[in-house]
């Protein structure tokens, strides 16, 4: 975390109040990895003999990624965490270390009541609270003034040198799986939609107490997704999975991703989908946000019905790929047919973001 | 560099084809080190055996580190990883990865004439150029629609465990130095401010054609600054300081933090400030931009004039931290006075960042 120091005899929350209150609330490793965290120029991570480490970034940005009338603080924190973590577990990385560059609006640093109780305050509060409960201490970052909230996640994992889940190595003849169920992420948006233009959304997000009970599942899947580290460290430690790669795009996108990526085709088996309830076959195949699990094995290989708790579910296979085909490729009573990905795309002539 | 895939059947330039033109563009690493770049959930980082990774971020925001009118797209480019090289440069670690997480409005993503000429592209070529200069590969990042352009530059860099050069090891006795001359990117502003206004300024930035020759010199510290990592590398191989920190904003304010992690006061001869040509004593004293290293390093360590070709100045000197006195003093003729950080701060209730 970068500082620069209040001016001195003036008062306010400077930037420097906010670093030290982050620092305090940062954490610290349990492992020996990170060597020296918040208060230099860089952080200094220290990786074991014979381990890799895989490193990837997220941007989150208000109105874009989460709305303030729909999340709560805390809600868009852990939804800014998650997907770094979720990209660590699709490699079967174990988290070493965070890093935060936070962009903040005034008004949200200097709020009219107490620190604690400001939009930025619970913000932190939710992304620490996921990072204390997967052991990633925070171990540097950097912080602006911005005209939105942005929040740039920074996540580095640590695996055993060669042994990381790649998109680029599935086979015909693999059979395709998923952790979870598919789907919930975004059926959840119809609903906070209708919440929140039913005003229940202020600017701390939709007020959880208030709605209707049997929703909450539904829309805890979206508000509280949970990466799936434990499922994939375990598929790469056991040598289970051939490729993986993280639903956050939406199964259509991110397989036609892995298809690519690898030179493969893929055929999806819609009956065996494990929809989620109140979500539907469409939600299932291409909304986003699910942050589960997408992966491949070679049919020889004995999955287990559940990893950690989290039930896994056979939903096609991998064929060879064909230059006069579509990459993936969904059964019908007709046959099989194209699947083209609909997931998200910035800046598509079609998308609104 | 998480990819999502363009709509099928759609045209426009979308994300993916950005992702392509970055890909094609990122270039390689000399060393072993990455092992995976852009293209899956994360990259893959192979430290070699006995190495420490030096991890930094640093945002840039149009309008606040840079201006759109002002900056030409290459310096902003190259500026935003100028930042996160001199963090590099300051632990005296080698460069080995970027990451870069980029917002843009779709304005700058979707011009009217070619992609080449458009300001992404540009930005894009500036950083990447320096990126090459300094053997750097960008690995990886994120790609958004945000409302004002933003980059997050987060750069990993290796050494030997146990060398990094620290802010927090400086110690009585030692002495205080500095790489190259001071003053130079703050005593900018002014005449960018007096260009801008004068109608050389435009969306593209000042027309660096139209600029008076004999501001050449100046203006170029401020737009183009170098990173001192060869100087850093060679102040941590050979031994030669005790502490260091980079000099992003401005002398008094950056020598208070590292009087604070190191529980040390500090005090400058201003007699022996090397001072840019153009600049003046308060602009040496508490501009920021400079890129310079400010490094301490016991009396009895021979210190080379120059390194790499950038002089090397003493300043001044670490004394015993008082709990009366203030951590930076300066030498006047009544004696040495109080020097309070007059540098950058976000969110203090004086700045109008």
């Amino acid at each position: 975390m970068q500082s620069s120091s209040a001016r001195s005899g003036k008062g306010g929350r400077g930037e420097l109040a906010i670093i030290r209150h982050i620092r305090s609330q940062a954490g610290h490793s349990n492992s020996r990895a990170v060597r020296l965290g918040i208060g230099d120029d860089c952080a200094l991570l220290r990786p074991r003999a014979g381990q890799e480490l895989a490193v990837t970034t997220d941007l989150t940005i208000a109105g874009t990624h989460f709305r303030m009338d729909w999340h709560a603080p805390e809600s868009a924190g852990h939804r800014a965490l998650a997907r770094g973590l979720s990209d660590l577990a699709a490699m079967g990385a174990v988290p070493v270390a965070a890093f935060l560059s936070l962009g903040l609006p005034r008004e949200l640093a200097h709020p009219k009541g107490r620190w604690e109780t400001s939009w930025a305050a619970r913000f932190l509060d939710g992304l620490l609270a996921l990072a204390r409960a997967h052991k990633t201490p925070l171990a540097g970052g950097d912080l602006s003034e911005t005209p939105v909230l942005l929040a740039d996640i920074v996540l580095i994992g640590s695996l055993p040198a060669g042994k990381a889940l790649l998109r680029s190595s599935a086979r015909a003849g693999d059979l395709l799986y998923v952790t979870g169920v598919l789907g919930g992420g975004a059926a959840s948006l119809p609903f906070l939609d209708r919440l929140a233009k039913a005003g229940s959304g202020g600017q701390m997000g939709l007020n959880l107490r208030r709605i209707p009970k049997n929703l909450g599942p539904l829309l805890e899947r979206h508000l509280w997704p949970q990466p799936r580290l434990a499922q994939g460290i375990r598929l790469r430690g056991q040598g289970l999975a051939s490729a993986a790669i993280d639903l956050s795009d939406g199964l259509s996108t991110d397989l036609t991703h892995l298809c690519e990526e690898s030179r493969v085709a893929a055929e999806i088996d819609p009956a065996l989908l494990p929809v989620h309830p109140g979500a539907n076959l469409d939600y299932a195949l291409h909304g986003g946000d699910d942050y589960e699990l997408l992966f491949t094995a070679p049919a020889n290989v004995h999955m287990p019905r559940k990893i950690a708790g989290v039930a896994i579910t056979r939903i096609g296979r991998i064929l060879p790929a064909r230059s006069d085909q579509a990459a993936v490729t969904i059964l019908t009573p007709r046959g099989p047919q194209p699947l083209k990905p609909r997931g998200w795309e910035h800046f598509s002539e079609t998308s609104q973001g």
